[in-house]
């Protein structure tokens, strides 16, 4: 897969060697994670809000209900980011200063794109579905016309875009190796645990098999 | 503990009910993530950037290199949105439309402080390495004049706060009970997996009782 050219805004400069700006590694931190943090502004204030989202290709999909002020402040097509992280654990050094997070994280700068064809809000709703639980779409009852209405689904295109990525051990001052300090990583890790049937439950079939080995 | 009072701008309004201002929740919400969201713009553009946090009282510490675009930004004392979000668990409808995620959110809106007074900084630092890991800081090297200068902390004040919190199970439709689909959530954890000694350790001490016993 090929690269996203970075630019002035999202090339990596302090630590450049954390800037990652090929499509496997944004597609895979996208793909992996199940809530992105979408910022933009009212009035000259910042707001950062955590939603939901799908992926096709190089376009991300948020939705939501029509009436919420980041729907309605982002169908205007104003600038937007769209961030996405993962902390992958705890980097414990020598010194408080070299304390630090391993993670991954993906930053997309851009205007989100109003979807109106029925075509492509309906392959969006599939997508953020599928996002949430692989294979669950076609089990489920699909939206109705009148639920299609009354959610709004932006586009925004991956174009802008980068990873920043930490791995590895902390990486002390020379002089602080012999400290009697305890270092290393503590590794962090999402996980599901057993599902909770919905206690309402009237007529459910057996478990279904994407739930037997969900590992994400 | 009492409430934060909510302004037009924090009130949660579309859906009241996951509205919450009291201390009790936010701090609790703040002090159990590792990573917040921090909202600013540059010349219109939002960015969204994933950054370590302490907290003490109703003040959110940040802190980084004062090259950094976020830093540097953020120092002008420009409006700025502080989010932490936890992803509880996954809720799987009978229908595509009401699938939902449990999570619980804090927003802060403010603007930063630059902290130049030795202690407070000194004193910011002891609660990042803390709110990594709870009895770090009294084992690691403190940090030099020199670190604390390339240092630069920034103080948020918590006075416009909100959380978000959804729980519980899926709300479906009446008509969709009886469908035939397996509703749940399926609850997300992240749990600390087992530490990994640094390759490069000269002089490790035998491992802390902290790291026995962490459960964050």
């Amino acid at each position: 897969m090929s690269e996203f050219a970075p630019t002035e805004r999202t090339r990596v400069k302090r630590l450049p060697k954390r800037g990652h700006y090929d499509r496997e590694t944004v597609y895979g931190i996208l793909d992996s994670a199940f809530v992105c943090h979408v910022g933009f502004s009212v009035d000259g204030q910042p707001y950062v809000i955590p939603t939901n989202y799908g992926r096709t290709g190089d376009t991300l999909y948020v939705h939501g209900s029509a009436a919420s002020r980041l729907l309605k402040t982002l169908s205007g097509g104003v600038p937007v980011c769209v961030t996405v992280t993962h902390v992958d654990g705890l980097v414990l050094a020598r010194s408080a200063f070299h304390h630090s997070v391993n993670y991954r994280s993906v930053v997309i700068l851009g205007r989100a794109r109003l979807v109106e064809e029925a075509a492509e809000k309906m392959e969006a709703l599939r997508l953020f579905t599928e996002h949430v639980l692989k294979g669950r779409w076609h089990e489920v009852r699909q939206p109705s016309e009148q639920e299609l209405k009354a959610t709004t689904v932006l586009a925004i295109p991956l174009e802008e875009v980068s990873a920043k990525v930490r791995t590895g051990g902390p990486v002390d001052d020379e002089a602080d190796y012999s400290l009697p300090v305890w270092a290393a990583v503590l590794p962090l890790e999402t996980v599901a645990k057993e599902p909770v049937p919905d206690a309402l439950r009237k007529n459910d079939p057996p478990l279904p098999d994407y739930l037997k080995s969900n590992s994400r």
